[in-house]
């Protein structure tokens, strides 16, 4: 049960190869490599020589690997080849939700002319037609290959006709049952059938027994898909239009990778980086999608220096109040990201509503009780023994409660409300809030302070 | 094809059916109804409520049920039962990786008492097993229950063989072909078995070919599998122990499930909470994910204060320079945030390791100057148009490209140092290094401004 691993040995032994021209041995090595690890060794070796490699492999593998390459390597891979190749040796040989997403990469015009070198008017259709499907959704996630009989078929009709259409579908998860107008009308497991052990002369719809089958329609939104699925433990739903008839199907690992783009793209917009980025994307690349928060954070800290500015004459009186301008601001900021990340993660998997907002309020207050009261006597212990000024003792501690009570309720009320108004929560983390809290935390402390020294 | 919506209006109507006590009519729809749509249902009614609808599911829908349920519910329902109530309600109807689950969320005495009372003793001995596996592993993630064949089987005995398996395992994915000695030799499909249509007295042997299959140890670490399954595009993978025997199966839904939590983990940790809690737990949860990054912070705030006190003279000559200091540490810590995030995710789909370190540095660098100097710029033309103060304005925009330098190195190289000593490189983000940035970023700042304002 030897799993081929690719590491730099193995990557070395390809190059070698190379550079000896043994095809033969290339072609063999390469032959019992799945696509996804082929597109390693392509992505470990330069642009010649992953060249060089995808020439010697079938059309069929050769697709399967392009879909499996780093995005930027297929950019590359694709601009090598016309639109008649790209349709007769890529499209042709790729599921219909992989072409839609190889398509989408595609300029308007190239795409116009691979589509239209594509031979089946059907399958050509089809593809117009996925790639009109609004991204996010239902309909960009889907694929209409799937294996399907009519209820009225006998079993050995339907086994026949499954045989065929078995081939083009990588994996059979489940067998769809439909009427003459295409209409879904359940499904039939492979495991069902094969232990049914009916005669081959009966029909399929005495096999079969209608059920409530879940499905979803190409708008449903992909989350919505990705909640249906997780909560049902499916590995495949099928896509029905309004009228319940079959269109496509969603496979679970479409599904797990859109998973994954959306946590990271959570990651990075919490971190402040307007795009997916990679750490092996260029240098534009990366300081364009980081450079906007960094502008916004800019203009911020410009407005924060307004508001210390208006207190001016108290910092002339004493000094040492700048000393925990730092830390009220990083600790608004911390107790802001705390608690707006928490809502951003009830609203996600909708354990907060409009219904328990007020709930959710009067919890983050108790929270924000405890955590300031902890946090202000520390402090307060630390400055009285170890400081001079009165004064500014009381004022900082009392300016610390003021400012991680205040943190709180507003990270938990702006990305409630930004999600009331349609905007992505997740936003509010990150520098907007950050911003926010520095310049109510900074108004707090040195109102407390005036107020303090005036004593 | 309706889909039954668990919404206000259906549990308002399980409500009623309660209060006037008609079982007929909750029975009928219970049974209609997934597991985790009546766990939805109970959840949203009381304790008292969800209890006696608990008591009208038969005992195997009940204990999927169990397992549907939030967490907390679920230990209140299991404080109610006794340790053989459990053992055969419920462990006995549900599969091993969630009876390990379950078993995980009791006391260590309880456990044992429960684990005790399982009649079967192989069942028994299969849950202590994989009891024994550590977290995070393969062996956490797997369950025993699978359909499996001898390859000297005839067809007609192997069928008897996996209809009775088959009716224990909720979803049949593939047929493991094992020899004498359990060791796996590979797989079928049912799609392969069902279209073979080979003679029912033939073996397995001359049905299926020896392939190469794609399997993991009990220790193999959760992350290496999901990897593997996402690489792959597999729905369930055989895990076999050193010698190459079959020991149980991972499905892609608890994979699913494993990279949801692990997304909301990475999520919560840069965002400064120690451990999952969601919206709805207690206050005082809540209180002891968030106070001990809160108290970091403090003591951050306490030794960037200390800091500024050294330049409590500058503050004296200029008490302007104040105005800066949230500007300056904000911009520190946006910087070090993103190129931290950019570095965690890059080791975690391992874009970065030791041989490119050098790389991802120059191209901080490259970044950092791109970004510190227009942002430097920018403040500079500010400050020119609105502030009096020359030293003032120079010294500020200086610092802010220094400090722009210096935090997208440290943000970049700290993960990976931290990666190196096997520390979780996500205890970078969030406020560890924010702190370090204010340290650093206002020592520069006041450090300049000493120079400046001597000129």
């Amino acid at each position: 049960m030897a799993q081929t691993k690719i590491n730099k040995d193995f990557i070395l032994t390809v190059k070698l190869a190379m550079e000896r021209m043994d095809l033969g041995f290339l072609r063999s090595t390469l032959a019992d490599l799945h696509p996804a690890d082929i597109a390693e060794v392509m992505d470990g070796v330069d642009m010649d020589d992953a060249k060089s490699l995808y020439r010697l492999l079938e059309d069929e593998l050769a697709a399967e690997v392009m879909m499996e390459l780093e995005e930027d390597v297929r950019e590359e891979f694709l601009s090598a080849l016309s639109s008649k190749e790209i349709a007769e040796q890529v499209i042709e040989n790729i599921d219909t939700d992989d072409a839609v997403d190889l398509l989408g990469e595609l300029s308007d015009e190239k795409k116009a002319e691979v589509i239209s070198h594509i031979e089946d008017p059907e399958h050509a259709s089809d593809l117009v037609q996925l790639l009109n499907y609004e991204e996010d959704t239902a309909g960009a996630l889907m694929a209409t290959e799937l294996v399907k009989v009519n209820v009225d078929w006998t079993v050995t009709r339907a086994v026949r006709a499954m045989r065929k259409q078995g081939e083009e579908v990588d994996e059979v998860y489940t067998v769809y049952v439909v009427d003459d107008h295409e209409t879904l009308l359940g499904s039939l497991s492979f495991k069902r059938l094969f232990f049914s052990a009916s005669s081959m002369q009966s029909t399929i719809r005495d096999l079969f027994e209608a059920q409530e089958l879940r499905s979803v329609t190409p708008d449903t939104p992909a989350e919505e898909v990705v909640k249906l699925m997780k909560k049902y433990d499916l590995v495949v739903i099928p896509v029905v239009n309004e009228a319940g008839r079959l269109l496509g199907r969603i496979t679970i690992d479409d599904v797990v990778d859109y998973m994954q783009e959306e946590a990271e793209r959570d990651y990075a917009m919490a971190s402040g980086i307007s795009q997916k980025v990679e750490s092996d994307d260029s240098v534009w690349l990366l300081t364009r999608a980081r450079l906007p928060w960094l502008i916004i954070g800019l203009v911020g800290g410009v407005l924060v220096a307004q508001v210390i500015s208006l207190y001016e004459h108290q910092l002339q009186l004493d000094p040492k109040l700048a000393f925990f301008i730092p830390l009220i601001a990083a600790m608004g900021g911390n107790v802001g990201v705390q608690s707006s990340a928490i809502v951003v993660q009830g609203l996600a998997n909708q354990s907060i509503d409009l219904s328990n907002i007020l709930g959710r309020l009067v919890k983050e207050i108790g929270v924000a009780l405890v955590n300031g009261a902890v946090c202000a006597l520390l402090l307060l212990a630390f400055n009285l023994l170890f400081s001079d000024t009165l004064a500014l003792s009381y004022t900082v501690s009392l300016a610390l409660f003021c400012v991680i009570m205040i943190a709180g309720l507003f990270g938990t009320f702006i990305p409630i409300a930004l999600n009331r108004f349609n905007v992505d929560p997740a936003l509010a983390t990150g520098p907007f809030i950050t911003t926010l809290n520095d310049i109510l935390g900074l108004f707090i402390y040195f109102w407390i302070g005036q107020f303090m020294y005036a004593l």
